[in-house]
């Protein structure tokens, strides 16, 4: 699990989402390579894609739904999923909040 | 105004505070030293602090009262206000979301 992204440069202006139910911030690697680190707190949200996203759960868990998937699957800390580009996915979070990494591309 | 914070190391797991009302990341710069970014929604909020810190106005806006003082002060975009250590502020935000890096020490 990633316990934390050295030598970054974080942009301070957060990205908020759903009435701050979603907040993240981003972060730009060395070879330019684009990184954003979350907290969800709990709620069920839709989320869309443009380029494919791998969800690292930092800590916490969720419950997710692919599109054109029917069943929840859940992941808890240190676990990740992929999501397609151009698609989207529902997060489940219940009782604390889920915090995330979210690596693109 | 800071408008990125490079060659930092950012620690993933979000600072949620107020159930969400703010959340922050923090960030370590190369000398050791620690900053956080962060949003706060729409609230009054009360914080206390440990080490003096510097509040800079990253976007948004805030209405600041300091311990004991009796009036409010409002801080806009690259703005930054001063807390001393082992004291305490109230803060209020309306109508959109409030980002701030806060250099402590």
């Amino acid at each position: 699990m990633t316990t934390e992204l050295a030598n970054v440069t974080v942009h301070p202006q957060a990205n908020v989402y759903f009435d701050g139910k979603c907040v993240s911030h981003t972060v730009t690697l060395p070879d330019g390579s684009r990184k954003s680190v979350g907290v969800i707190l709990p709620a069920t949200l839709t989320f869309n894609t443009g380029t494919p996203e791998v969800m690292e759960t930092v800590a916490g868990e969720c419950q997710i739904k692919l599109s054109g998937h029917s069943e929840w699957t859940r992941y808890g800390t240190g676990q990740s999923f992929d999501v397609p580009g151009n698609s989207s996915f529902e997060i489940k979070v219940e009782g604390a909040p889920y915090h995330y990494i979210c690596h693109f591309g």
